[in-house]
């Protein structure tokens, strides 16, 4: 079928949704994340692009450090309103349960089935929200979503999302192993 | 429960996976990618993390442009194979049907539901991988897969990728509309 041009604007297909966590002037602020990637493997260095008007993008630069928190998909009414309110209008601070880890200054989500914290390296200007690369510090998790000692998505049960549509879904069932099921596809060996 | 914190290492819970297509010595090469996501919604950015030693790196510093692909789950044993073997070992220039946007020396996969091509704006170092920031040019795809003009994820089925434990999995059912149930919780509405 023939190709067609739908637009400039078009999006990361689909995108993971998490929760950016801050502290500003002793309160935490959470913001609805969709732009977030792992930027380096080693160091492990992970990127997030914030709007500059966002009040996490000040918690950012003034704290220098920040959480990253999957929450599950039981959680998507809470994880959208953080999305949808500005902490510079609303208190969010007590939406949910938190905790902190090493660096003592990035607030978790206790109930989020896991959580990354880092501290900020550097910051990258662009013109209307900048990418603030971050050193992975650690990995917060529960012994009840681990299976082999590695996160088990089926018992993470977390969400993605589509733009422009604008929806969550689910993960759904397993295809493959990941760099091994193309092994078939060698011919050298 | 109580937190643990299982690594320094940890990824995005889950991530896309695309192929990073581009063209070096008139041959076009693939790379699957997991780290990529949108920096800035205008200008429209997207980002990409690439191993500096990859020919992807080479390829996009060369030629300034590039494209990033979503196959959807039929096509997850030749996407992983991209994953498994190098460009310069390895000529993955018959692996798919190809087509040219507007940019002319990005190449896309003619057999991927939604194909973006991008031109280079900015490289950003890291120690062993860079960020290649670029421009969002075009989005194509096919009627097939929009419903209300926009792509519609049940037609398109794209993968997500989860690491350390390295699978990929099919996004399953719609959980809510996303910038709309939050509101549930507002209290001034």
């Amino acid at each position: 079928m023939e190709k067609i041009d739908i637009e400039k604007n078009g999006f990361v297909y689909p995108m993971p949704i998490a929760l950016l966590g801050t502290k500003i002037e002793d309160k935490v602020n959470f913001m609805a994340l969709g732009w977030v990637m792992r930027a380096c493997m080693n160091p492990p260095l992970l990127t997030v692009s914030v709007n500059k008007n966002h009040l996490t993008s000040k918690a950012i630069r003034k704290n220098k450090t920040f959480s990253v928190n999957f929450p599950n998909v039981d959680m998507i009414e809470k994880t959208d309103y953080c999305g949808l309110v500005s902490g510079k209008m609303t208190d969010k601070s007590d939406l949910f349960e938190i905790y902190y880890g090493n660096l003592k200054t990035a607030p978790m989500i206790k109930k989020c089935p896991l959580s990354l914290e880092y501290k900020l390296i550097d910051i990258y200007e662009m013109p209307t929200s900048n990418l603030f690369i971050g050193e992975i510090k650690s990995t917060y998790t529960e012994k009840q979503y681990l299976t082999d000692n590695k996160p088990d998505i089926k018992k993470i049960n977390p969400a993605v999302l589509t733009m422009p549509d604008n929806n969550y879904w689910t993960v759904g069932k397993k295809i493959a192993k990941a760099w091994n099921i193309g092994k078939n596809l060698k011919k050298d060996d």
